[in-house]
């Protein structure tokens, strides 16, 4: 079945609801979802419609261009159309960790999302060797102070040319410049390892483990310049006990990573999140 | 059963398991229940051991004697000892909710705990009707910035001469002075509502709709100067959906509370807590 | 605010929810919130629908009929009205264990249901003291094999002239007959020990230690003539750890049973549970 | 640090726990970790103790000896001795689903086991594309009633060939005969799409849903000849909400199933998981 998926956002009014089904119900559209949701501190409205295109009137070319003129214009209504035949591009920065590589490459493979791994980049070049195991473009971009403006430069043209919708900082080390993450904006997509917004920046198992808390988690967020501060788009938890050393929460720590990342990634790709003031409302 | 129970705290060194259940087994003792902990970072040990008096050879009143002499002074051990019919006398402090209060009187009143609610302390005098209602002393201590200090200095009197062993802030909502957490340290129990070190201070779940965060909590932790930093005894969790209100995150958080705040009151009775460089060990 | 609430069952076709939603606006009706919800096998929908009556054109007491005529007949949709001022009353039945007595005394009594306990009803006269300490009224019915029929015969008629809407099982250890339970169909609410359907009847936590399970959980569920067989309404579960004895399972039990049971009684008083084919709807 | 592990079942008697750390101790083993357990019921003890083998004057060889001389006939103790240089050889069973297969893989080359994929079997040709991917022996046993005893004795061949310690069934949607199941008693680990007792046999996911359960699980057990009746080893669950089809449900299950296997074998092969009465008892 090919769908269109509407995202909105718009000040809350009465009967936004009802224009936007009557838009679909009435050019023939048959609803398969409907998403809503409201920001009661500033009275905003967000919804997620998807509607079966079989018999729907509009051409799938103008629908962005009705929309918009029918409920966008009229309603002061910000909104984003996308289509579930649409194949996501996603490029994966790794640096020497593979358990949320593998993790994404199985959901691809099985098509559990409708996307693929076009290329694995990392800044160490023996990660070559799980790119060569699943068939994936590698490339090796080693990143120092010196460096680092002139390779993110070249990472830059290698995803604009390999036409990539979505960057996956995959427990990726490296921090992007504000000009990198600026240019993808709201397209990279990271995993942290601690519940944020508890313990930011490096080493937070340790930093977790000193401050004795009964609970540790993990992150994923898009990325903006400010570090370990963009919109949270999931999160999960699990608890842990006194004998655990920093070694054991690295290592179970990596099982709440793996889904929890995967879990954000998801939701992106079946377009259930959208942005707004710095959070995400997820639309599923 | 009558039991003893001894908490201890050493240098981890071979031999020290072996020592402390040689004592208690050479003179007669059944061991119940062992655990035992070590912290990685500074080669700490921690254990909890429990034993039948029944046939135990060393008389109550000469345990602590014996041990520290035998084992204490020997392996420069910390310890504390406490026997398994002490019944401990509470102190419940709260301001307006009582979630907390109806948690831990239903405890109290089936024997799940050893202890007994010896009174209810608020800064509200409408609470009286509920200390009224569970048949409990109740003292009405108003608090503002002026007489701060003397209402404290009457509590701290009031509390002493009813021999209160712990003091437990369910849902009250005043800084207490350092120099009252001082006198009563690592007797005072909290539960904030959030998922610390997140969301310190007032209003977190303010806070935590704001920064958009997919999973809220609630810390129960020993009071400290150090507003909020204190150890952290327990800790738990629940996820959210982007459709609660603030006012849902606070009402479906009073569940979260109230159990991780018994569950945390509960550990501390049970004897199963060692305070060590602000963290809690829990050995349950 | 005074809302108004539908809940609505019907085969699912294109535009139902845009009829309901017509129905509401075109009335003045202001939607404070909209769930709904699809059956796939047999191709059902569910719908819950709430708005505000301030200027809302139709009297209240003639939206039941004019919905049943503009909606119900039209469309052949199942339908139940309420209104957010209703005050449910509620009989609690106990035997021995009072802590979902106190949780659900505590949100009668802060308002966090709409509710009121209107009677405590036991098959033990001690549990009186509770009523009394809650100023509730007290109804002490021994039961036995021999007096059962004539007994529930009493309770049915007491129930029945207090107009009571709900009959709360809070850890009442006796079977009901299948004449009481038709009687008072989908309006008893049990809280039953395990995670059903794993280990119906008696002493599910012997039950599931013997199993050697690692997780145990709480279900609430209607009851009906097919003991443990009624709609669940809500679960959950707690991981416990090898050393737990079955008092343990019995202690520990008690937080998620107190728990599933509040949340599923909050659950049904919102009107946000649908009852189809043995099972429930959750509309929140 | 290569370590011994002693996992022993006994009756329990004061001073068992001495003895053994006397055994390790006095012979100049330095004790990592000491887990312990009880089952009330019959009175059995069980213990897992790991020590550094570095100054310990037993030879490596002769271990077995001694402790079951020492220990094991004084004490009437089962015991089981490893060490943790063992490389454990895993055979992988799967069918069409390949979730839980990479995510062994994934443990295996990072050595967060210290375990190898020594062959993949499956009933299924097309399997075999992720075999040559990760570089491991494929081999294709299609079954049906006729060949099953054949082919069965065909994989016993050679998994005892290829000195095969345990048996994963990834997914394996074959039901193996009590001959086979026998042969590799204790040896043969499953991964079942429920939360078991609950949902036994064929297509639980569906059953779940027809029942209306609001939590859903998964469970790892080692195989008996009593379908999905064997000891438990980890059990993990997830909420539902009623918006969930089955295809959903199947969808976001794989998740906890393999996050459950992965553990469940984990345990296994850090020597964590004692048997008893067709329940395990985990010394983690």
């Amino acid at each position: 079945m090919l769908t269109a998926i509407v995202k909105l956002t718009c000040q809350d009014r009465p009967g936004i609801v009802h224009e936007v089904t009557s838009f679909v119900l009435s050019n023939g559209g048959n609803i398969i979802r409907v998403h809503q949701c409201i920001d009661q501190l500033d009275g905003m409205f967000f919804m997620r419609i998807e509607w079966d295109l079989e018999n729907f009137l509009i051409p799938r070319g103008s629908i962005e261009e009705y929309f918009g003129t029918l409920i966008g214009k009229k309603f002061d209504v910000d909104f984003e159309l996308s289509f579930s035949d649409k194949v996501y591009k996603l490029a994966v920065f790794v640096t020497k960790s593979t358990h949320c590589l593998f993790d994404i490459m199985q959901r691809c493979m099985i098509r559990e999302w409708n996307a693929e791994v076009s290329v694995i980049i990392s800044n160490h070049a023996k990660m070559k060797r799980y790119a060569d195991m699943f068939g994936v473009p590698f490339y090796h971009f080693p990143i120092n102070k010196e460096n680092k403006t002139e390779q993110e430069q070249k990472e830059t043209e290698l995803l604009e040319e390999l036409g990539i919708d979505y960057i996956l900082l995959a427990k990726y080390m490296q921090i992007l410049s504000p000009q990198f993450v600026d240019h993808f904006a709201h397209r990279v997509i990271n995993i942290h390892h601690s519940f944020l917004p508890s313990f930011k920046g490096a080493d937070p198992y340790r930093a977790a483990y000193l401050k004795g808390v009964k609970i540790i988690g993990a992150t994923s967020h898009f990325v903006t310049s400010d570090l370990d501060e963009g919109p949270i788009i999931d999160q999960d938890v699990r608890r842990i006990n006194s004998n655990e050393t920093i070694d054991d929460l690295i290592k179970n720590g990596r099982n709440v990573e793996k889904l929890v990342f995967s879990r954000a990634i998801g939701l992106v790709l079946a377009n259930s999140v959208i942005i707004y003031k710095n959070r995400t409302i997820l639309l599923e």
